[in-house]
C-alpha cells in the first residue's frame, strides 16, 4: 500500500480539528454546475462557519471571458440559491473579495503559466503561503489536458513548506482500462498523497458516521457477521429521470453511475474489518480488502445475480412522465441501464452465506438511500413456535433523507392479549443534535484542504470497484436481450423481486 | 413443580384471546383504598373495552352497613376520580346495575353462608353460571379468617364445571415463616392452579414486554449475558414520602415493601433463562431458578453488598418536606429504612461476574422505575483509543413513568471533526401504538377470570424471595448502627454511590 498519509488527522480530529493551512483554491470548471451548486455555497457555509483558514483564494478557471466582478456576482447568485444558511450580506462582501476569475483554454499552456503568475501574486496579497488546491470539476474528457498543462506549468509542484492537491471529480474513468489510463496521468502530476477522488457520499454524516456505529458500539460489532446477520439491502433509489444528463448518462447507465463508486463504498463501509488505525490508509486498506474479496460475477452468473432494468412510461407523484427512450437526448433504441439490482457476494469468513443486496433505480417512487442490515430471525420457539412471523430485526442507516438510525424490534401490544407487533426504536440525526448537518461538500474540501485523505477513494479502490463492475457490463454487452422493463413510479422490476426472494427475502418497502 | 395451568392461554393469546367465562368478583375489603383507586376503575375500564364477560357481578364484602345504591353512589364517585377512561354514563349505568354490596364481619361465618346463598341467587338472575372470584384486598391481618370462613362456608369448593379462585393481595407475609403460615392457609383453602398472589408490576405493559423484548428479538438474547454485560441496574424511585402508611410501612420498610416483590421480579424476568413454554409454569419455572441462583448475602457481607438508609428532612420540588423521624405515625427513634441499594449476584452460568445493583427509595427526586442493561464497552482500540471515555452501551427498559425502551450509543457530531457523543434511540409505547396502555390491575383481573397465572407469583418464587430477604433483616436488626442518613430529595446516601463504585461503575442519572 502507498503511504498516503503523514499524521494521523483523524485521530486529531477526536477533540478539535486543526484549521487548515492558508491555501488558493483553483476550480477548473468554474462556470459549471457543480461550482454554482455545491462547491460555492460549501465554501461559503465554511467561511460562515469560521471553518475556512485565515487566508484562502478561490480563482475560477474556465473559458469564458468575463471579470472578477461578473464571476462574483454570478456566484453570488447561485450561493444565494443553492446555500444552506442563508447568505450574510456582510459576510458575503468579505467572502466575495476572496474569489477571482482566470480566463483560459483548458488546452492553452499559457493560460496556467499565466494562473501560475497570478497565484504568485495572490500569495503576496493574501497570504496563501503558495498552497495549492486544484479541484477539476470540468467534463473528464478534460481531466488529462489539464493534469497534463498542470504539469508542463509546474503548477503541480509545490514551493518547499507549501503543498500542491488535486481534486478530481467523478466519473474517474468509464472502465478499468480508462480509470487506469486516467490514475497514470495523476500519478505523473501529482503522488497518491496530494490525490483527492471524491465520491461526495463518503462525506455524508451518516456515511461516516457508519465506522462510529460499528467499531464505538461494543454490541453492534458483535453482532456483525454472518452468526447474526441474514443480508444486507443497500438502496439508492430517486424519483428523477435522466434529466439534463442524458449525453452523459446514456453513454454511462446505473451500474457505472452509481454502483462503481457510491454503492460499493457503502457495502465496503458495511462489511470492512475494524481497521487498525484510524489513518486514512488504514481505513481504505480494509475497503480494499472487502473490493477484493467480492464474488467475481461472471458468465451465467450475470443473469443469475444481476437484474438490469430501464423505466418505461409511467406516473410519479401523479404526473406522467415519459419512458427512458423518450427522454430528450436518449436514444430510442438505448439499452442503457436506469436500474440496476444485484447481489453481492463476499468471500470472506465474516461474511460468508450473507448477500448484500444493491439496488439502484430512477424514476423510482422515492427518493431514498439506505444501508439495512437484516438480522436474522429469533429460532422457531416460544413467540416464533405458532408460525405466525415475527419480523425479524433490522438495523437501518439512513444516508438522505432524514439521516439517522434505526432499529426494528418486536414489542408487545399493549392490551391484554399478547399480539406482537414491529416498532421502531429510532435515533434521528437532525433533530438530535442542535446544529444542521453540514453537507458532503463542505467535509470534502475541508479534508482536502488539510491533507486528510479518509473519505476519500485512493487508487486501488477506484480499480478494484472497476473490475468488479466491468466484468458485469461485459457480460451485458453481449446480450442486450435481458434488459428488464418497469414502469416509471414503481420500484422496479419484477425480475429484481424474484432476485431476492431466492434468499428467501423481500426488499424493504421505503 | 406442581401443575398449576390446563393449557397454554398465552399461546392463544397469541392470536385473540378468549373471552373469561361469566363470574361473581367478590371484594373482601370493598370499601378500601385499592377498592376505589384500582379495582373498581380496572373493572369499569374492562367494561368500557368490551374485554370482560358477558355476565359478571361484583359483590363487595365489607363491615359497615350500607345498600347496594350507596356502595354504587361510592363506587362511581371514586370510578369518576380515578379511571384513565372518562365515565360513560350510559355505561356506567349498565355496568353499575352488576355491582352489589354484601354487609359481614370478616369474622362472622355466618355472613360467608348468607354470601353463599347471595352468590347463587346471582348465578341464577345473571348467568355467572357458579364461577367466584375471591379477591383479598383486606389488611393482611384478615386473610386468615377470611380464608378459614371461605372454606367452613365451602364457598372454596366450586360446582363441577365451575371454578372458585382467589387472588391474595400484597404483603404476603412479612417474612419466610410468616410467608409459609399463609400459603399453608390459603393451600386447605384453594389449589395452587386457583390461586393468584398479585404483584401489580408484572401486570404492567413493559414488564411483560420485557419477556416478548427478549425472545421475540434475536439480538437482544445474544447480547444477554456475561460475555457482553457488564452489569444490570434496576431502580424504583419515589418523590413520596411515607404519606399515610406510616403504621404498616414502619414496620415493613423499603427492603420488604419493595425489594422482596417487585424488585426482585423484575430482576428474574431480566436475568431468567428462556422458558421452555410460554405457560405460566414454565415461566415461572425459570424465575424460581434464577432466585435460586441469587448468592446468599449473609454475616460481613450484608454490610458490603447492601445500603440501607433512612430519610433526613430535605427538599422535594422546591418544597420543604420532614424527615422520616417526624412524619405522623412513625416512631422517632425509627431504625427502618426508606431507601436499599443493593449489589445481586446471580449464581450462574449466564450471569457469572455480572452485578444486578437495585436500589429502591422513598423521596428521591424523581418517580421512575426502570432496568438498564450497561453492556461492556468497546475494546480500548480505535475511536476508544485516546483515553477520551466512549460511553458504552446501555439498553433502558422504562417500567414507568412514559414506558418504552432505549438503546444508548454512540454517534458522531455533525460536523468536520470527529467528535463522538452518546444519543439515544428511543421507543416510547404509548405513543408507537394508537391505544392507551391498560392499567396493571386490569390486565391481572382479566388474567385471574382467564385462570391465567403467567403474571401472579407462585408460592415457590414468594418463599424463595423471603429466603434472600429475610437474611439480610436478620443481620440488619443485630446491627442497627448501619443505617446510612440522606437527605429527601437526594438520590440516596454517599454509602450506594461507594457500593456501585467498587464495580468501577456509577448509578444512572434519572
Amino acid at each position: 500500500m502507498p503511504d498516503t498519509n503523514e499524521g494521523n488527522p483523524l485521530r486529531e480530529g477526536l477533540s478539535s480539528r486543526n484549521m487548515p493551512e492558508p491555501c488558493a483554491v483553483v476550480i477548473f470548471g468554474a462556470t459549471g454546475d457543480l461550482t454554482h451548486r455545491k462547491l460555492v455555497p460549501a465554501l461559503y457555509n465554511l467561511a460562515a462557519d469560521g471553518a475556512l483558514p485565515p487566508a484562502v483564494s478561490v480563482v475560477g478557471f474556465a473559458r469564458r471571458d468575463k471579470t472578477d466582478e461578473v464571476f462574483r456576482t454570478e456566484i453570488e447568485e447561485a450561493a444565494r440559491k443553492f446555500s444552506r444558511q442563508k447568505i450574510n450580506d456582510e459576510l458575503w462582501s468579505s467572502f466575495s473579495s476572496s474569489i477571482f476569475y482566470h480566463r483560459s483554454e483548458f488546452d492553452n499552456l499559457e493560460g496556467y503559466e499565466a494562473l501560475a503568475k497570478r497565484l504568485d501574486e495572490l500569495d503576496a496579497q493574501r497570504g496563501t503561503r503558495g498552497n495549492r488546491l486544484f479541484y477539476l470539476s470540468a467534463g473528464p474528457d478534460q481531466f488529462p489536458v489539464i493534469l497534463e498543462n498542470l504539469r508542463k506549468s509546474g503548477l503541480n509542484k509545490a514551493q518547499p513548506g507549501s503543498w500542491a492537491r488535486v481534486i478530481v471529480e467523478k466519473p474517474f474513468g468509464t472502465d478499468l482500462p480508462t480509470a487506469q489510463i486516467l490514475n497514470n496521468m495523476v500519478v505523473e502530476a501529482f503522488p497518491e498523497k496530494d490525490t483527492f477522488r471524491i465520491d461526495h457520499y463518503l462525506g455524508k454524516e451518516t456515511a461516516q458516521n457508519m465506522m462510529v456505529l460499528r467499531f464505538a458500539n461494543a454490541i453492534f460489532e458483535q453482532l456483525w457477521n454472518s452468526r447474526y446477520i441474514d443480508h444486507v439491502q443497500i438502496t439508492a433509489s430517486e424519483p428523477l429521470g435522466v434529466e439534463g444528463r442524458a449525453g452523459y448518462y446514456d453513454k454511462s447507465g446505473a451500474l457505472r453511475d452509481m454502483v462503481q463508486n457510491h454503492l460499493l463504498q457503502l457495502l465496503c463501509l458495511t462489511a470492512m474489518e475494524p481497521p487498525a488505525g484510524l489513518d486514512a490508509d488504514a481505513i481504505r486498506d480494509e475497503k480494499v480488502k472487502v473490493l477484493k474479496s467480492l464474488r467475481p460475477i461472471v458468465g451465467d452468473d450475470v443473469r443469475k445475480y444481476v437484474v438490469r432494468a430501464q423505466y418505461g412510461a409511467g406516473a410519479i407523484n401523479g404526473k406522467r412522465v415519459a419512458a427512458y427512450r423518450d427522454e430528450q437526448g436518449v436514444n430510442p433504441t438505448s439499452v442503457t441501464e436506469t436500474y440496476v439490482a444485484l447481489q453481492v457476494n463476499i468471500d470472506n469468513w465474516r461474511w460468508a452465506g450473507v448477500p448484500f443486496f444493491v439496488r439502484v433505480g430512477k424514476r423510482l417512487p422515492k427518493a431514498c438511500t439506505e444501508i439495512a442490515v437484516q438480522f436474522k430471525g429469533a429460532p422457531a420457539v416460544l413467540f416464533n413456535a405458532t408460525g405466525e412471523t415475527i419480523d425479524s430485526n433490522v438495523l437501518v442507516i439512513r444516508i438522505q433523507p432524514d439521516e439517522g438510525i434505526s432499529l426494528r424490534m418486536s414489542a408487545k401490544m399493549p392490551g391484554s392479549s399478547l399480539q406482537i407487533e414491529p416498532v421502531k426504536m429510532d435515533f434521528h440525526y437532525g433533530t438530535s443534535f442542535g446544529k444542521a448537518t453540514p453537507e458532503a461538500y463542505e467535509r470534502l474540501l475541508l479534508d482536502a484542504m488539510s491533507g486528510d485523505a479518509t473519505l476519500f477513494a485512493r487508487r486501488d479502490e477506484v480499480e478494484e470497484a472497476w473490475k468488479f463492475v466491468d466484468a458485469l457490463h461485459d457480460a451485458w454487452a453481449k446480450e442486450s436481450e435481458d434488459l428488464a422493463m418497469y414502469s416509471a413510479g414503481t420500484w422496479g422490476p419484477t425480475e429484481a423481486d424474484e432476485l431476492i426472494k431466492r434468499h428467501g427475502a423481500t426488499w424493504r418497502r421505503l
